[in-house]
């Protein structure tokens, strides 16, 4: 009988009308293919019994339940009192002697211990949401088929703020969103609560995210609005159960455009007033409002410098009037404005001044690099350079310059890259993790946000593995040493199979995949070399933007001599905003690493690498090498998607084609353009570009997404 | 053990992991629930055997297989040769001597028969199309559970051009969308095809429809560009198999926008050759290309006016560049000039004097009213008018005017109350229906158009009921003779549950809920009394519109006298364009119904109506009436909810509330507006407003869809 249930179940989870549309995200909680790991799993687990009657641990008990009779195949149901198989959930408190002897104090207000005491499984923690990120960690052991008989583990959050960034417009556009609209649907909002509201608040509690910010940095006031603060109060209802807080991108000008003031400087007493009035208003709303984003004096946004006041000015404004609720500002450092300076050095520039000026709950939010979550960039140097300030850092999930949503890219390299880095602030070791996480300056306040690439597409991220990408940014701010392969492993074994004959060779493919990327469009330390406006596919030679660093010949300088932005001392000297140790590794040709040269030098075209090519040759190979890449990843997938279901074999299929025709567009217009300044014939092996230079430079997407 | 397996798919279909979310439309093939039922079908169908092997035929047998395994519990597959309870598929050719003798004479190019025959169901046509059809028949008797055992029914289409009009822009936004944005990711096309696109085709085929405009009629020239039409002609390869063709909404000013010409003149040669031209390379794109729509010299779109020539001239040219494909031209009759004649008139005027000059393979497609698809017009008074030209109909799905996604409305009543309306061209019986079924002038192009209310919300259409309009939309251009009544029960049944405890009452909650509609919003013949721009809410006090008819007070003229727009010979006349026979029933205020009064008569506040009631009474108590239709729906929604599925019934609860709250503001706004020129009392029950006037005036709603 067992047998024919299994049959009829895998029937089920093969029925075509209920498809693999990715909606599920890493939390399908299909039946346990492994027969001999379902038996013992069945064995351990017989009924589950949850203390507190939270909404969290309501949810938590909905989680538990659900899954569990998904992957068990059998119906799982809450026991009157526990015993032998009972998975216990429920806080220290709430459990009170249920629970064994043993410290909690390491899992703080997040964390959460799992143990197996007397052929039961307890979960707990000091909160309702600890105990919640307990439950989906058991679940997730669960899903990546890991041994329960004997657990016992604890863990918390190596990062206090971990927060997703929507750059969401109220009308539903996204900027740089490409899965497709927004998923806040405001005009019906609060009336109409989608189910996927529940479902995001549930992914993210999964991986422990624990904040979102609703809407765009370039932010339209009306948010901050009553009828707007009514729609967000809804979310953050959805919301609450899970852990997860709602912040708002405030309009630095909003005193002016909806409470009718002239000014909005910092220092007028009645914008202060305002704020603070606005403040409370939100706090009547959302009881537990997380506090501010705030891009200001950034890429035409108003901010304190139109009246004369600094960053800190203007960012301590706005947190006096949140400190009473223990609100936070988030102040974005991606700052530059139109003059000559190297714009790689602008951020920095104004803000370490600053350093030491900004209220207590004031973190100043800085992207991984200096210039715009270019492909590969150094890490920002402003990391190690404002001890006394918090500093959080701002990843990109969506892939504005990284292929959109039609780009298998799988970013925790090239995250860990960053965090690893060392920027020799107090000495060895003082990586940008160790700044971020406060503990290199003993600050509390700490913060990772990745700026979300979810949409409203069936999947979310409208690439299966976009996915990934949000996955991993809640594992890293969770917890940063995790590597990349652990976390694709955990991600591939939950969102597809646990076959290793499919994870295995995918993971490989995930894990190269960021380095191809690079290859095929920045290769060597170019960077920002991407169509005008949308920055869609390669346009390199653009030179017509409203500024000169909006253009690509501004960033790459190639000439006859020789091409890359000379920023040593003999050029920007933007190194020298690193620590002495931070930048020898970048300062002389001989020491600078190939994949980091043209960041840094203007370097001939004939200059030989550390590869032994010359410079005009190893950019040849490394374009091409990115194309092959991704042939690579069209071949891998061919062999293995047959361990997955059909329709998500089938698009990930369609998407790698786009991203091989997309990769050799990139080498060949890139090689077309840059063979006019090198005059060197193309080395062996690299085909000659599809179309002539102009074909390229004529190419025109007035629609492509923005 | 059957039992233990029905037990286990009850579960399984129930399992919260693959919620009910509205995806499947009207095709969800659950299993059979009515045991004596599943037990018949499962005696009578014991496999599929299909004759044919083309892309149509390859849909068919998915489908059959898949609906027929999902519906009876096991699986069904492919027969090496029929047997008893075999279902076979095929034209009559293919079939050969497996088809008893019969006419298929009447199933014309896409009909269908089906009969049974020595034990087997055969499902039969002229053409893979038509079998393709009756093989989706099939499966509504069966999902509706009706008897199969002895089958023999043909049916054909009444109407020959079937069609979903999208407004879908380029960039994925949807004018007057409201269930999301476009499902075609144009950015993603071609290399990229969605799920969706094969699930729509299927909804479609299912019920008929055989064309879809792809894009807005406000039309953009980029999508008869090159790259567009590979991404058009991308999913004219989808849908093909499914009897469906692809057509575009053609800007008339192309050859000026992307064909560097200086003119867009119908009569210049080099217009004409673009064109041509144009139409040669569409069809290099998609060889089965449908033809154009075009909206011309209407609402600022370009058009033949422009340069001195008609509506004629500019369709006869893009017809002549068709016509050697057999692609036909859909020119819109939606148009009206900024001067003082009253809007309801323009069409006609324009339009009629063209009858007679129009090429064979043009079709005029005009709304079914004169103003703008209002909650309710009176029939447009071209249909009758223009004897030797096919007139096709234009419904819209999308609730513009009708509460948007939010409101449950059933539309089929209204759409029948145009169909049925007697234009007496012909005499008595001349039905707007024999107008567009090309019978009573004997034109062999007939055509249904509906603006799709289709976006890339999860569930298609936003509001779950959204969907039957849709599908009522096909089945009527199908079989205009079917009543709103029986669509609504066989898309219940399918869509919900058989379960007569469900599907009886909100039947009857359907088929009140445009009346009621119409009652809190435009009753007594009120029309056009919305918010600006966006069409959100009520607005009747507005008067400050770019042009006098798009401000409410052209057109419901209240004043201290009375309320109306007087269309009879002492007003704007728009009567006379009507036959004799026709205008009598509205001519006068004793013959007109009062659910058109203010349609066609400008009437004093306390005449009587035939209700007996005051115009000011009755107009008080068709809003009250309105609203308390809305809490009746609730009533019924939360008592017969228990029989669906906890995600939907959720849903509709919502926004029953929703609907509920916006049908108060309606009708407090709008008596509180009129009261001010009626200077009377509410009526005894009528509650009073719930704001004061200026309260309404104030509200505002920028980013309200529109």
């Amino acid at each position: 009988m067992r047998k024919y249930f299994l049959l009829l179940l895998l029937f089920v989870n093969l029925h075509p009308l209920h498809a693999e549309d990715g909606y599920r995200l890493w939390l399908r909680y299909d039946l346990i293919t492994d027969a001999a790991l379902l038996q013992d799993y069945r064995t351990h687990i017989s009924g589950i019994y949850i203390t507190g009657e939270s909404a969290t641990m309501a949810a938590a008990r909905r989680e538990l339940t659900t899954a569990l009779t998904g992957m068990l195949g059998k119906t799982i149901q809450e026991q009157p009192k526990p015993q032998g198989g009972t998975v216990i959930a429920g806080t220290a408190t709430a459990l009170g002697p249920l629970l064994p002897k043993g410290s909690l104090s390491a899992t703080g207000e997040e964390g959460f211990r799992i143990l197996t005491t007397a052929g039961r499984t307890i979960i707990t923690g000091n909160t309702d949401a600890g105990v919640l990120h307990g439950v989906f960690h058991f679940l997730r052991l669960l899903q990546t088929h890991q041994p329960i008989q004997t657990l016992d583990l604890s863990s918390a959050p190596g990062i206090r703020y971990r927060i997703l960034d929507h750059w969401d417009n109220l009308n539903r556009t996204i900027e740089r969103g490409y899965a497709g609209f927004s998923i806040w649907d405001w005009h019906k909002l609060p009336g109409y609560l989608d189910r996927r509201y529940t479902d995001y608040a549930r992914a993210n509690a999964s991986i422990g995210i624990n904040g979102t910010v609703l809407n765009n940095v370039n932010a339209n006031a009306l948010s901050l609005s009553p009828a707007y603060l009514e729609k967000a109060a809804a979310l953050a209802n959805v919301f609450r159960p899970y852990g997860i807080k709602v912040y708002l991108s405030a309009r630095f000008s909003a005193p002016i455009e909806t409470g009718g003031l002239k000014t909005a400087d910092p220092q007028d007493p009645q914008v202060q007033q305002w704020w603070k009035d606005k403040v409370k208003e939100i706090y009547s709303y959302i009881p537990d409002f997380g506090g501010f984003l705030v891009k200001a004096n950034s890429e035409g946004q108003p901010g304190p410098q139109n009246y004369g006041r600094s960053h800190a000015d203007g960012a301590n404004m706005l947190a006096d009037a949140l400190a009473p609720y223990k609100g936070i500002v988030m102040w974005r450092a991606f700052v530059y404005s139109n003059t000559n300076e190297d714009r790689f050095k602008q951020a920095y520039d104004e803000f370490k001044p600053l350093d030491g000026q900004f209220r207590d709950n004031v973190a100043v939010q800085v992207k991984n690099g200096p210039i715009d979550f270019q492909p590969r960039e150094p890490f920002h140097p402003l990391f190690g350079a404002m001890p006394r300030t918090p500093l959080m850092i701002e990843f990109q999930l969506t892939q504005e310059y990284q292929g959109f949503a039609t780009h298998l890219v799988y970013m925790p390299p090239q995250f860990r890259e960053v965090l690893m880095a060392d920027t020799y602030a107090k000495g060895k070791g003082s990586t940008v993790a160790k700044v971020i996480d406060g503990s290199l300056e003993g600050h509390s306040l700490s913060g990772i946000a990745g700026v979300a690439n979810i949409g409203n597409d069936r999947n979310w991220t409208g690439h299966p593995f976009g996915q990934a990408n949000w996955y991993a940014l809640g594992r890293l701010a969770w917890d940063y040493t995790l590597t990349p392969d652990q976390i694709a492993d955990e991600w591939l074994r939950q969102t597809f199979t646990n076959d290793t004959r499919f994870v295995n060779p995918v993971k490989a493919m995930m894990l190269a995949s960021h380095e191809n990327l690079v290859n095929y469009m920045t290769p060597l330390g170019l960077h920002h070399i991407m169509g005008y406006g949308h920055h869609y596919g390669p346009a390199p030679w653009f030179d017509k933007g409203a500024r000169a660093d909006w253009n690509p010949v501004y960033f790459h300088r190639a000439d006859s001599a020789g091409i890359g932005f000379d920023r040593t001392a003999t050029g920007s000297n933007a190194l020298a905003q690193y620590t002495p140790e931070a930048r020898r590794q970048w300062a002389t040709l001989d020491s600078c690493p190939d994949i980091w040269l043209l960041w840094f030098h203007h370097v001939p075209w004939n200059y030989t690498l550390h590869s032994g090519n010359t410079l005009w040759n190893e950019l040849c190979k490394r374009y091409e090498a990115g194309v092959q890449g991704v042939q690579t990843m069209c071949n891998t997938w061919d062999k293995v998607s047959q361990f997955v279901d059909e329709e998500r074999a089938e698009q990930v299929k369609m998407l790698l084609q786009i991203q091989l025709t997309e990769a050799g567009w990139w080498r060949d217009a890139c090689l077309a353009y840059f063979q006019t300044f090198a005059k060197m014939p193309l080395p062996a092996g690299i085909p000659a570009p599809a179309h002539t230079l102009e074909y390229y430079k004529e190419l025109q997407f007035p629609l492509a997404p923005h």
